[in-house]
């Protein structure tokens, strides 16, 4: 069994040949295990005697047999990361060295830290809270501004201030009513049920409005699913090309972009959209392709978002059929936009009449029609305004708590349903007993969020979707 | 044109996710640039005022927007790497993150560096000759122990002390013979010509072992070429995975070995071979399968080791027939290692008597046979020992000065070449200032070597050859 009293360690940058590679040591052993293999360039130096936050060359060593040139930094209980002593050795960024050093930490004491330990240290010993340590591995895997803006503010306990400040108002008022329960014989009431209305109400709103808004968080930390439905022909891989273009430029000379990573993910002014393309749709007889329109039947219902490519040329007759093919598809929630391509190959003045939203009785208000040329990139930023619009970027903007969590936000239903349940209680009149057992399960809930009310279960599915060295 | 002068940035540790990412700034504008986007955790904080080699938390602001949480490093001009100042910033993993903080940085005064360009500036700067430049890329870019322990001897300066001496003791001499030359009517010799001739001969025995040491050098740093010839199903990929397995071992439950990298490489007792598969030979008419026969004997010729793999099933005749074949093929230099596979099938003590070494004529001293079972993994250490045979061990084991680049190797032969006809010249009793002249030569390509003598466009190539944010 691991143990918390373990000094742990791992390589903590990414994997691969690096110029430095950092590996970091956590636990009451951390200096003493470093002293052991650490040769300082200065000769007599102890780390053990040197100050916190400060940082020391020499060699790490093997007996007689020395291993690289390394730099070593020193943090001290309780203020580092995991709030424990931590270590981090900065050495020359081969992965054969990076190995070589992480086996002598472990030949001198040091475990194998597992994923998210580190995090889950700073964790237990009260450095953040669990919604934040969640949002420790968001923002490592933030793609785009939008995620990385929510995850730095909910790292930063922007959401756990708001939680706890909600418990705190129901504990104040638990202990009122727990009070009168005490003195139950004389029927007093010490917590006053108009205030705690007005508090039930309050509370009610607000986990209303953080649950809605995790459709723009898992959209936002997700990316949002956009279908592209269109024959080939019509101009799908040039319109990503064009799409992909615009996010590169962004990044232009620097190093390592991320969209190697997950294919067709197109950053558009901070928001992620995954481009998921599909296999186009018409009425077939043969089996195989069948198979394909109910694939991308599939792909559609999981989109926020269908992009119907159309060609200018298409006569109007097949493109209506194709819009109101498509639109029996979608749900309400799902917008449609439909771009008609190759507009470079007609008149502006009868485009702009022919493709009219007016004429298009098959669409309803959220839907777009979007004329553009992907080839010759006409009206393109029409058709990201069209995308940004399902977004609701003044929530970012103005730095709302956004919940982006699966986790969170079924904890906050659970709230949400069991502030109901005090509501109507409050309403019925019904007792103290009753009411203080209804608070306290929103109390439960909400408690889980920041893992004031934790298990190991929660806690090991939680970290182990961590990386190593975190 | 890029200066000297500009304050270099880039990301140092290896691309994509982890943990942690370093970002590394180096020249006068480090610091006063780190500050321009860094706002302490402790208000009133400043860079400037603080001491080198110390770690400051905070965040990374553009404006009103916090990028990210980080730790700054700072070191100062001339104790750092670089002999700069330099700053290096800790921040979340995420490439998105590293490149908003880079982007950043560029915007308040820093340029991208080029590769290997830290490295380059320490050069430079006096902190390193060109050999340890070179080492440092060696070091970052070793794959087995072997490989690491030569570029960290180089990288120390191992290497350079013993150019250095040579030099030392050369341009004594020819100040001496210079002066010789100022006298030149007197007829004196300043310089023992004894002494003289003895230093030659000990700096030709030296400039001979070093540039001897290369083809070692040259197969730890680029791994030995191994190419194993046989029909597939002799057990070629068994033995492959047999052998990995025993190099995987070694890195057991770390994470993320190197071999994804080059497939095939496998490294034993610290030593990287390279196995290159072939398609095996025989005797054909088929065009195309001529074509991979003259691929087969391409690969051969350009491997150190052959490992022709044989069925113990096979009859003799074809056995020495394959032999024979092979051995036509192969220089002097090229060592062949005869696999006689699968003994499992067979008797122990009539193999044992079937492949003793006598009964092949055609194999020199230098060559093996090799009974073993690849799949019950029988006599394989006899396999890899025979492999290491090939190894001088001892040489890296004594630390003993090896050369394992081109350009040293080729400024070695020529300062070897200018010796020889000093020593010619001291023989013939040619006059002082001829002598000093083929003197001078050896200097320079000694000097060559350490980057006392350098031009743009040697620095150029060997630094290109970096990875960026060295």
């Amino acid at each position: 069994m691991q143990s918390q009293k373990d000094t742990i360690c791992a390589i903590s940058t990414a994997q691969g040949m690096g110029a430095i590679a950092v590996i970091r040591l956590s636990g009451q052993e951390s200096i003493a295990i470093s002293e052991k293999l650490f040769v300082p360039a200065k000769e007599g130096k102890q780390l053990a005697n040197e100050k916190a936050n400060t940082i020391h060359f020499g060699s790490i060593s093997d007996g007689d047999k020395d291993i690289d040139e390394v730099l070593i930094s020193i943090f001290k209980a309780p203020h580092s990361f995991t709030g424990e002593e931590v270590v981090e050795i900065a050495c020359h960024g081969a992965p054969y060295i990076q190995q070589q050093i992480l086996q002598l930490l472990t030949k001198h004491g040091a475990r194998l830290a597992a994923a998210g330990e580190f995090t889950q240290r700073a964790f237990l010993n009260g450095k953040m809270d669990l919604s934040q340590a969640e949002a420790v591995a968001d923002l490592i895997a933030s793609r785009s501004e939008a995620a990385r803006r929510v995850a730095l503010q909910q790292m930063r306990g922007g959401f756990s201030n708001e939680l706890i400040n909600l418990r705190t108002q129901l504990l104040n008022f638990i202990s009122l009513i727990e009070l009168e329960l005490d003195f139950s014989e004389e029927d007093v009431e010490f917590a006053n049920r108009d205030e705690l209305t007005k508090l039930v109400d309050e509370i009610q709103a607000l986990l209303k409005k953080l649950t809605n808004s995790f459709s723009l968080g898992n959209a936002i930390k997700n990316g949002i699913p956009v279908a592209i439905v269109g024959h080939t022909n019509a101009g799908k891989s040039t319109l990503l090309n064009t799409l992909l273009q615009e996010d590169k430029a962004i990044v232009s000379d620097i190093h390592g972009t991320t969209r190697d990573v997950i294919e067709d993910t197109i950053n558009i002014e901070g928001i992620s959209f995954r481009f998921i393309d599909t296999a186009g749709i018409r009425a077939t007889k043969d089996e195989i392709e069948t198979l394909g329109i109910e694939r991308t039947y599939d792909k559609i219902s999981k989109a926020t978002i269908v992009l119907l490519m159309l060609d200018v040329n298409d006569p109007d007759k097949k493109i209506h059929e194709a819009i109101s093919d498509i639109k029996k598809r979608l749900n309400d929630y799902q917008q449609l936009i439909v771009v008609i391509n190759k507009t470079d190959l007609a008149d502006a003045s009868i485009i702009k009449q022919r493709f009219a939203i007016d004429s298009f009785h098959e669409l309803s208000s959220t839907d777009t029609i979007v004329p553009i040329s992907a080839k010759q990139q006409l009206n393109i930023d029409v058709l990201t305004n069209a995308l940004l619009k399902t977004v609701n970027l003044s929530a970012i903007d103005n730095d709302e708590v956004i919940v982006t969590n699966v986790r969170h936000y079924e904890a906050l239903q659970k709230s949400y349903e069991a502030i109901l349940r005090v509501s109507e209680g409050l309403s019925n009149g019904i007792s103290g007993d009753f009411l203080a057992q209804d608070i306290r399960e929103v109390l439960h809930f909400l408690g889980e969020i920041t893992g004031h009310i934790n298990t190991d279960e929660v806690l090991g599915n939680i970290f182990k979707n961590f990386c190593i060295g975190k």
